[in-house]
């Protein structure tokens, strides 16, 4: 047995849920293991009736039966577990709980003094509607494709998505630093080009490119970018960090609108039984990361999220949270301009769609780009 | 269409290997639309016949039945669709297919100037061994735990865990700058007492503090650590990104072992049809980006992975890899003094054995310490 603790703690108490599947009577030890697991990972009975045992560990709030072989239990944490940071938020949240199984981590919600260190985003729904001037339609995205393309080639797309109207021009998300169109080069012109449409339009689109970097890189391409004019980032949380998207997003010399891309970010989801909600990973954490928009396979594209699946990250991205500004849901992943409507309709109008490759079918790519937001507007 | 594009590339090649679950007769048209996926991301149908087509598109390698309804297919990559980056090299091998339905990463293998451009860890098993003197055990790591503990706690406890022989003693990952222990106080003092620790054994204990900090203070946290002498560090890429390790385990102003830690990173092998095998995620991957020993729940334990999983790890730690040294697996997760024979027949002695909590059963920490030193030798 350790010595006694005593800590003083604010009360202040993040909470979350997860989900155990298996039999039922077994639940609340599993969830009661977890509560060790997630805080202080050293054996139970060696820790006296003391403050690590009553504020640390984390506790029990709630247990509810949500299907015939799965229990939903709510935990809650002292928010002084995480010292206030993102990254040991997610580790408090999922760090070791992600190896156990049929553990699914389904919902979070952090005190207010937690969310105002977290910040979350920038422009958030309302921000990105101003600098569009689109108080009320569906936003319009799209992204540079295929990787092999020259920076001439990829900064001339630019420039047509831009005077057809789009809103936002992304990075395909796998460009980084490939010889064929070197990051700098590929920037430089991109950015140039949809300043050159804007100059003509009269309209506001921005470049997003991706920062997908080497960690001693992330700054060096971050200020590349918006040297060269971008007017904002694609940020690839999954690979690079979450709290790497968050700090971009809380910083005045950085000051653009955040895209965040789910790369990697699927095999969290997997499982039905084990890994993150698509709620939780897509909607709550890409809040709390400080992206201004999140980018998910929107159904019935190439990827298998079920519209309950994103009916749910879109709720979470829209859903008030106490000094976290909503954000615009971003369906992608093969969608066509065939479904434009059909889309607009299941999200409602705060929402940013992202159409790739389907808009180089066509005669030029001015031309679909600007149908695409005719049938928008 | 797209205008031809002529590329220049080395002819070098990833190879991967994905297994697709479901009906054999489509795994080839999924491959093929994996090739597309992780690659141009763009419909196909509208690349020429090309260096795009012939040379960026991933290439189908092999197909072989692994299973009822599993084929495994093996794709190749141009290793320049990576800019010789890690972050995007995990991109290119499962970004948005981890999306997918069915479809899991189950071997790489990078070129060797691909490897180069990688570095892998800086002491591997050889270094290691050198540095504990221990030219054929298995080294012995523990953790500081719980958190609540105040600075000086935690200090005894490194104190007297080196006094009894223990090689590496790092922060429990759940460690970061909470106000009860805030980072450089519990850093410093930690570091302290294990050099005082050694100058009364001769051995040389390194104390590994957790590097789980917001990407703004990951830098300023390492020299924090390295400035108070602490020994090698831990570090949790799940969550603060693989290249933030192969970053570290690169600089020639870092210089000290790193342990990867698997926080988070179970989301990724929850589901048997999806995600990252345990060989890839918990071997190759840590390998490349740098980690000296992986830490992964052991068989048996608290956790879940299966002996095969086990095996699987340790086996991608120690295999010959062109470049990259072989590392340490680091069973732990709840290993208890009564299994170290059992582990250690089952590993081998090349094999990191982690031991937490148990230690704390008996009269000190030093004493069973001891114990567990002297069973290994």
């Amino acid at each position: 047995m350790i010595e006694p603790t005593t800590l003083t703690v604010s009360g202040e108490r993040i909470q979350a849920a997860y989900e155990f599947s298996g039999p039922p009577s077994e639940a609340r030890g599993r969830a009661e293991a977890l509560c060790v697991e997630q805080t202080i990972e050293f054996p139970a009975d060696l820790v006296p009736d003391d403050d690590i045992r009553g504020q640390i560990i984390g506790r029990i709030e709630s247990e509810e039966a949500v299907g015939p072989n799965t229990v939903c239990i709510g935990v809650s944490y002292a928010v002084e577990t995480t010292g206030y940071e993102l990254p040991q938020l997610l580790n408090v949240l999922f760090g070791n709980s992600s190896l156990l199984p049929g553990v699914k981590l389904v919902d979070v919600e952090v005190p207010p003094t937690l969310g105002e260190h977290l910040g979350g985003p920038r422009f958030g729904i309302d921000g990105l509607r101003r600098l569009f001037s689109a108080p009320d339609r569906p936003l319009l995205a799209t992204a540079l494709k295929p990787m092999g393309s020259s920076p001439e080639r990829f900064a001339e797309m630019a420039y047509q998505l831009a005077l057809g109207g789009m809103d936002m021009i992304k990075d395909d998300h796998s460009l980084a630093n490939q010889p064929f169109a070197e990051y700098a080069a590929r920037v430089t012109a991109c950015a140039a080009a949809v300043r050159r449409a804007n100059d003509l339009t009269g309209l506001n689109a921005i470049y997003m490119p991706s920062v997908n970097a080497p960690q001693r890189l992330l700054e060096e391409r971050m200020r590349i970018a918006l040297d060269a004019g971008a007017g904002g980032l694609l940020i690839l949380p999954g690979i690079t960090g979450f709290d790497h998207m968050r700090d971009l997003a809380s910083r005045t010399d950085v000051g653009v609108p955040i895209m965040g891309h789910p790369a990697l970010l699927g095999g969290f989801v997997s499982s039905e039984t084990g890994g993150i909600s698509h709620r939780v990973l897509y909607g709550t954490w890409m809040r709390y990361a400080g992206a201004d928009l999140s980018i998910f396979p929107n159904y019935g594209g190439r990827f298998s999220f079920s519209p309950e699946a994103c009916t749910e990250i879109a709720q979470a991205c829209r859903e008030p949270i106490d000094g976290i500004a909503p954000i615009f849901p971003s369906p992608g992943g093969g969608m066509t301009m065939d479904r434009v409507t059909e889309i607009v309709d299941f999200y409602g109008s705060d929402v940013a769609l992202l159409i790739g490759g389907d808009l180089h079918r066509g005669e030029s790519l001015a031309k679909t780009a600007e149908t695409f937001r005719n049938a928008v507007e």
